[in-house]
């Protein structure tokens, strides 16, 4: 993640500890405890770090290891009248270049964290629900070189993740990606006297703003709502202008249609946001 | 539109009109007629081809030449009990390299046409809206360069034409694109034998299934759906492993968000399909 | 239909045709054309009748006469990849007081009319779509001693009826009602200077105004919204105030949610509405 | 509560302490703890009760008395570009027979109460939130003369109780109700060996069975899938009969649709179930 451009980033223009490197930490599966797949203010912090610290994540598959073979079967979902699809699992080879899907297919490596999240305030909830702290929002530009923002709800700001996927297409649609158990990097910062209402993401060459609600139209809105918001008060830009230049250059990226709510991510190229 | 790929296309390996070369058609805004904005099978063609012609369409901006400076207005939205929004015109130069948006913001050409169709069997209904037909659907990907494939629903296989954009973002959200009168060629074929449920698309990358319903879910469950049935009918795809692919490495293209049906395209890289 | 309220209803405040009785129409079957299943000012009507006029309608079931025996099936759904719900069909005997459903469940008789209509402005639509013109919409409540309420959209003021039920439960769940061929007579009238966006329907006990939407919160949040401007517009109520009132004692009937659009009546008691 | 019908309900037929009464218990305010705002399995219970207990409880508005004046607010909504509606508060007068809302209009008194729930088993969530374990349902007929039926998740079968309402519209289309402190009176009984995926409700005409989701489609098909369910399981007819005949007598009412999640119940009359 030490690409140049995060010197240009936002955290770096805003942040207050980005410049100083702090210590390595590892978290263990061991240490993650009874809960580890809610997503609140109750139990204790498993680790807790200072800012500009650097964290070493190891990360289950999303089945907590529990599907071991191509006869184990996930969770089923919401019942209807109709006879639900076949329940199929796939094993197959992840290396850090490929994907070897079959012997026909080979998709690229594309890692990425599919939960990343701090504390709703009052909550304490099944980490597959996104919201506006974060969750499982599955955004494949969640991976490295990126940075995500998210609100500080709670004391101490405590930090969720999980969730490792390989590859992942737009919407998740057979509800799950290429789960593996991985060792994720993260460092975090503090930004003070920045409050956000949803999560929002930066790349080299964008920033987005990411909803999560039902129905799907309910997650475009927010994001787009909240990037119009977005380029207002920070890029200068009329708030009816923003809206209507991002009719003509807005870009969406569905995160996954297949969770509690939907997850979108609504972006900008940074090349539009020049003074 | 002469790129090389097209003779690798779909329409190349399966249509019996693309090899020869038809005449070409001026069609005029004087010829266009009264019902020109709607779609359906009661009023008499204005134009008709033959396989292999290529037509020259004059179409009109989305308002009909009716918004002619700034202070003119668009036509308002299903009303609610909040307040409008206010409702802005913006004119501004489109040339064939640039949308200058703003002083600001220079945006790129990205010609598309948001309205391509063939009739409905039994409606004549607003162009604006969009269905297993075709219609407004909005998607940046329909533009040079690419091939829709729609149904024959009615005798003739009457097409219809509009809509085209200079540029517009993903969901268009604020209801317009950047919308200008334009000529636009295309050339029109007919693949015998082949019957599609809803509109598809391809680009010298990607193929694309296209969906519109409401809500939102709909749209994109349909779009995937297509995707699906494709994989498996053509490229010798199992059903399950298909769909569990494409949560994997399918990619989604919100069209637009604010008509009568949202539409969504749900899409393949061709370096996947290779046998 | 000549309960003693009608006397005292909107229809006999506002309308002006209503006192005088006009002539009695008998509309066949043979009568009603080539197009008679869309619903749009292209057509030429089958019968012009007066203000005052009362209409003999002899009425389709649903299914145009197709289906006789219970081994006919009616039109399957939108696909999805789950294996569609078996389509039963059932015969079933219909008398003026009962609905035998089978040996062991008899259901009262409900006789309503599921498709009420006027002309969209410029649409020739299936008339399984209901939207602001009325269309499809599936509503127990418009059967005997019912008033419904249209907006005019074209010169004219074209109507029509059709898919009549013997009884129907709230959304039409599996699709269909007890649909039957049946004679319908309906009175028509005109009243002059009352602009409607959407219909509305009047019966002794209430008032209801009717959205048609996609997803259903729009069909709801239409029908609420129409009925607080309603209330604002001529029963003296502050619009704020009606919509805080309605939170209170507002009535929702489903009417289907298994149309192109779903349809949701709002209403309130007349008893509140005292002045 | 003490109608002759609960000697005929479900709970009678299949419960096993509703014979025997237990103690009365009273909980108070002061002994509802810091988290009574939340549901879930991780605080501590506040009451411990036997089979046929009876427990008075004190509940909040939902507001917990927050609103004092009518210059106080509610928390705001979603945001979304268009300026939110004016937020206006209202203290009423609510006696045993009436909701005085305004000179004008008298409402009757229907008391309810709007959340009533069983723990999720791994979640501790807002009240606000309905979902499969009930929580803020908002059902009109959840009051005096009812009986819930909730799944128990958690050992012990923890129970929330709040939200009473003087009475409240379907949909509960402003956000409120005529929210009050009251104190509920509720007998409660486990029955062994019943399993529920949702909520179910009994009067003494009819039955219902409850879902909650987003967007309200989903809502409503749970709801009648689960109705569909509970008629082949426990009354004898065959799944494809009941759905059909549901489409001809079933019965929607809509709780609540400004909540998280929307809240449908769908019922069928007692009399169609005599064996």
């Amino acid at each position: 993640m030490e690409s140049d451009w995060l010197d240009q980033s936002i955290v770096a223009k805003r942040g207050i500890g980005w410049s100083k490197k702090g210590r390595l930490h590892d978290l263990t599966e061991a240490m993650q405890g009874k809960y580890h797949n809610t997503i609140g203010p109750y139990s204790d912090p498993v680790l807790t770090v200072s800012l500009g610290d650097t964290i070493k994540v190891e990360t289950h598959d999303a089945f907590e290891g529990a599907i071991r073979t191509e006869q184990d079967k996930p969770t089923p979902l919401t019942a209807t009248l109709n006879e639900p699809l076949p329940e199929l699992t796939r094993k197959i080879h992840v290396d850090e270049k490929h994907v070897r899907w079959s012997t026909r297919v080979t998709l690229p490596y594309n890692p990425h964290i599919g939960t990343l999240s701090t504390s709703p305030e009052i909550d304490s909830i099944n980490s597959l629900t996104p919201d506006s702290h974060g969750g499982n929002m599955d955004l494949p530009d969640m991976g490295p070189g990126s940075i995500t923002y998210l609100p500080v709800r709670t004391a101490g700001g405590r930090l969720f993740i999980g969730d490792a996927h390989a590859c992942q297409g737009d919407g998740e649609v057979c509800g799950t990606a290429v789960e593996y158990p991985s060792t994720t990097i993260i460092r975090v910062d503090v930004i003070k006297g920045w409050t956000l209402e949803w999560p929002r993401l930066e790349r080299e060459a964008f920033i987005m703003a990411i909803g999560s609600a039902r129905p799907l139209e309910d997650a475009t809105r927010i994001a787009y709502r909240e990037l119009v918001m977005w380029l207002e008060a920070e890029y200068g830009f009329d708030r009816w202008d923003a809206y209507m230049m991002l009719s003509q250059c807005g870009r969406v990226r569905l995160g996954n249609f297949v969770d509690p709510k939907y997850t979108v991510g609504a972006g900008i190229a940074k090349s539009w946001l020049a003074p």
